[in-house]
């Protein structure tokens, strides 16, 4: 059935009886506003993004459940940036009338799911007819008062870390221009696909669609007051690195032999020609966080007692170079590139890619 | 110049140098959330509204300077309606990339502008390509802890109250539909008109494109706790009045010769063949407050010294009757209608009416 065969106001109902009855508001959905008790000593964070139908994904790559996921979890990834714990969601619908409602309530099934790994529940939101789609999440989180850790905090001297692995973000969406899909769990690929590809598919995939909020890792990094800056890999490491060296008023060089490029993409890389280094430099959505220490190697892994959880990839350096990348021939060359929404969009749309995502 | 020749970062840069640093916040735009301190003793109100185009605006009749207003604006009626004071706005633009980047910078002026009057601040948000134009705000207020008028506090026997008078954003609306347009606070009409209806056109557009939130007045009543329970008029006095019994378990019965009608309502709804009645019933966008309570007149009297900030318009009565309208000539009727965002878009979409509101 179509959302305009029931209505606005029973379509509300709907998402309400998809919805647990959130546990820590004071009021969620069905007043003007919703409201929250703060916790006392803690500062509020508050970060809101926008997923675009066409622009940040496609239908037809995505199921609505994961879709649902997804806006949750980049909103989650800004939150792990700073540190914090997340707490609520308001969430904005914007969607066409004759949409399903079967697809609104696997939406709102996939968002809270994403938020229930985290605590996190929808305590309200907007919904409006349009012709785009539309779902934007804005996320009120927390952080002990004075510790967010913000992007602006880096000093020479310092190392440069990232959590887990890069590159199975862009890596997935390599294979889904490929023409590859993931149905029920189940890879589907045009192409003879050996089962260890078949494999790497499945897992780059997934990890596009669905990614990894680094919740925990930022709260460890945060309490244990070992990150000086801190920015969730969204744009991709070479334009984030960049963020943060601007903010922070410093230079920084990586090293390419110590960035820890994730196995699926480098698999997926060999068979469609290209580098695994470019999918984990330029590539986005990988949604690990990329952080700043003064601190020795030992004492992170002090506190990562799992040796892949964070990796030194360089040094941050006193402004005047930008970003650079040191490769493993010795020679360093300067660090460009990163998802632009606007001139990327307009490439698009004069090339009318079938398959649009933010990152190409 | 187009949005995509400069690009997404240089347009963030240009919206940071429009608003002002903000005092408030501890972090705003430029990490990964923005980041506030919870005032100690009260509670957080949280709330979003999305304007979209050709569903809620459309660029032929709103300037996007007196978008802006208005996006903040119906987001601050809403922390209004609780008896709240707002603090800051997160602000979420989809915007095609060949629109002009003086598009951009007069609605952040317009955002900037209606903040400012209530010592609000954008703090963050989010940009993103779009075919369809879309702004959303979210606020987030505060109230003294426990203290939120809610929706769901009527009770039977107390009086039912509306502020300021009802109709002139619809009466606006109608006026924009017969070809009247506000240019730089002139008006056009499309035929011959009198001075004064020429004014009233003027003042009921003007009010239709720039809501006036009653922060003032909510904060009144919660301050003196004169209000049970309080929505704000934004679908039309009917379907809000039904909104509020519904949250509330009662009924209500409001009497047609107290509703207070404004009087460019009055003259345009002549002008046009429609009832008065008709445009304060079921024309949304007041933006006034609806609230009941148990005190007696000459009690809300003495917090509204103006006579006109509040007029008792029915009483609250047990559940089982919905909403009803007691006539002029003493026979009651049932209150029906209120805007639905979807069945009236697909409406439209099927009609391909030129000038889309969302209130018809």
């Amino acid at each position: 059935m179509r959302i305009s065969a029931i209505g606005e106001f029973a379509l509300i109902e709907r998402i309400r009886s998809i919805l647990p009855r959130p546990h820590d508001a004071i009021l969620d959905i069905g007043d003007d506003c919703a409201a929250l008790r703060p916790t006392a000593g803690k500062d509020l964070l508050l970060t809101t993004d926008l997923l675009v139908d066409g622009v940040d994904f496609t239908p037809q790559t995505i199921t609505p459940f994961r879709l649902g996921r997804k806006a949750m979890g980049v909103n989650l990834s800004d939150i792990a940036a700073m540190g914090g714990l997340p707490r609520a969601a308001l969430v904005t619908l914007a969607i066409p009338p004759d949409e399903e409602i079967e697809f609104v309530d696997e939406l709102y099934r996939g968002l809270r799911e994403e938020g229930a790994r985290f605590a996190v529940e929808v305590i309200g939101g907007d919904l409006s007819a349009s012709s785009t789609l539309m779902i934007g999440v804005t996320l009120v989180g927390e952080v002990e008062a004075g510790k967010a850790v913000t992007r602006s905090g880096a000093k020479p001297g310092e190392r440069i870390w990232v959590t887990g692995r890069l590159g199975a973000a862009a890596a997935g969406l390599v294979a889904l221009k490929a023409g590859c899909r993931l149905r029920d769990n189940r890879i589907e690929t045009p192409f003879e696909a050996s089962d260890s590809l078949q494999e790497a598919i499945r897992q780059a995939i997934e990890r596009h669609l669905c990614p990894i909020p680094r919740i925990r890792e930022g709260r460890t990094l945060a309490e244990a007051g070992a990150a000086s800056a801190m920015i969730d890999l969204s744009d991709g490491l070479a334009s984030d690195l960049a963020h943060l060296c601007r903010e922070s008023g410093v230079s920084a060089t990586i090293r390419e032999d110590r960035i820890p490029i994730d196995q699926t993409a480098s698999a997926i890389a060999r068979r469609f020609g290209q580098e695994p280094l470019t999918l984990a430099l330029q590539g986005g959505e990988d949604f690990e966080l990329l952080f700043t220490s003064s601190w020795e190697p030992a004492d992170i892994a002090a506190i990562f007692p799992d040796a892949a959880a964070a990796t030194a990839v360089g040094t941050v350096e006193e402004a005047g170079y930008g970003c650079r990348l040191e490769q493993r021939d010795g020679r360093t060359v300067t660090l460009t590139g990163g998802y632009d929404h606007f001139r990327h969009q307009q490439e698009r749309m004069r090339n009318q890619d079938p398959v649009l995502h933010r990152h190409w």
